[in-house]
């Protein structure tokens, strides 16, 4: 049985991340790594480390991102969980054979090489889980 | 200037704790600390550790709680982000001073020590954000 070793992130939408910032940087004091222009997911991304894992703010540019459109519905606020797996094939094949139901069947990746795969709200108990697997740094 | 360390928890409220257990314990497979059933809040909490942080699964036990008022009105999802800091004074003193809109002005203490307080989500970017300052074990 596999199971995940940390929280990796906590994501939250927001209008602006600019606007975000004055709190969770300059009144909260998390330190801010960098900001992202995404041009593949459409938005704007705020990356805040905070122990093990990070805080990441992330805001649309633009009205045609999924992220606009789930902003326009839902409203600001918490939007997914990140949890880091050493291994995500593992994880993803215990979760399917154990009922849950995948967004991702299979794992995905990153530029910087981290595979990742999210697990839909029906089967978590209304959470966006994502899973991530970081690329080993050596080899 | 203070600010956060690590992300204590992060708190989903869910319909049933045990249902959530089948995802979260038995699928996912995070170790499950134990489940508190607390009758101040009127909700049962389950303690998953994972890292330096945990997940918390939380679901009202009599119609009258809080949080089965947040249920029914938001539905089952991620309720709040739990931040631990070094001295929870200073930080609630910190973001009153920065513009941020305090729902706990001065700390409340838990039995077992931990004194804590809430953000509004008016100044987070609509996240419910506690903050914890644990208590010493040595003295």
């Amino acid at each position: 049985m596999t199971a995940p070793i940390k929280i990796n992130h906590v994501a939250i939408v927001v209008e602006d991340v600019d606007v975000a910032l004055k709190f969770w940087h300059e009144a909260l004091g998390l330190p801010l790594q960098h900001v992202e222009h995404n041009e593949d997911e459409l938005v704007n991304i705020a990356f805040l480390p905070l122990g093990e894992g990070e805080v990441e703010l992330i805001a649309p540019f633009t009205p045609e991102s999924g992220v606009a459109k789930y902003l326009a519905k839902k409203g600001a606020g918490l939007h997914h969980l990140c949890l880091e797996v050493e291994d995500i094939d593992a994880a993803l094949t215990q979760l399917k054979e154990r009922g849950a139901e995948l967004i991702t069947e299979q794992p995905k990746v990153r530029p910087d090489g981290t595979r990742y795969g999210f697990v839909h709200p029906k089967s978590t108990g209304g959470v966006l889980l994502e899973l991530y697997e970081k690329a080993l740094t050596s080899s």
